[in-house]
């Protein structure tokens, strides 16, 4: 698979649960909670795969049309460690679970630059803590942006 | 599926053929023929879904990279006819031949729209005519024009 059939094939979902799921939510007053969002396929296929931060701004754009997250947390881990939690998963992996290194290093790195570049909304947590410490900072952070 | 999804699909589909089948051919020297191709993105989700030529030539550049037809053969023919047409086939019929003769009308008006503006590469042809009249046509051009 191509990297621009990969990034249509994930914008193409994303087109559809925005217009099916999100804005019907948001416009019910709802709040949601996405696990992974524009922010993964700058990331991912922008950076990871080399399509360029550009072109995929301007597909999320049509893709998302005008939802934008509020709030946004990066669980951020260097990648070998990253990929020793991911070997000794149960879960089945995904196509770019099974990457390379370079491109997750690549992948993280547009990750970070994200979030230099949006230090409003994007919240850089240390994912070598415990569940339980980053999830309280999570609860925390929320509670005084709620306010 | 939203129109946004459907043109996104579609989008998926011609990046990979481009890439995977198309580029080599043409590197290769051989030459291409489709049926469909960016012309018809441009008139069933520009005009027929109304999402905007304007968006889906963009969407069209980044599937299609440099790719565009030299020569276009557009068989045009009144929706009330083609609607007929499609109903007197045995073939299975996809999510485009069952819609609206409305829908139809817009796509067929962006198809006209486009032929007009690009004169130089769309070659009309009255689709009411014999296939062997269109096919003589056709003939007949191609040889001109790969003079």
């Amino acid at each position: 698979m191509t990297a621009e059939t990969e990034l249509l094939l994930f914008l193409a979902a994303r087109a559809q649960i925005c217009r099916e799921l999100i804005a019907p939510a948001l416009a019910a007053g709802r709040p949601v909670i996405c696990d992974r969002f524009l922010d993964s396929s700058l990331a991912y296929q922008g950076y990871g795969r080399g399509l360029g931060a550009e072109a995929v701004e301007q597909l999320n754009r049509f893709a998302a049309a005008e939802i934008r997250p509020d709030r946004t947390y990066l669980l951020d881990l260097p990648v070998k460690l990253a990929q020793e939690r991911l070997n000794s998963r149960q879960m089945e992996k995904n196509r770019l679970d099974l990457e390379s290194l370079e491109f997750m290093e690549k992948t993280r790195q547009g990750f970070l630059s994200l979030a230099d570049r949006e230090r409003q909304r994007i919240v850089l947590l240390d994912a070598r803590r415990s569940p339980e410490e980053i999830q309280a900072q999570i609860r925390e952070d929320l509670r005084r942006f709620l306010k």
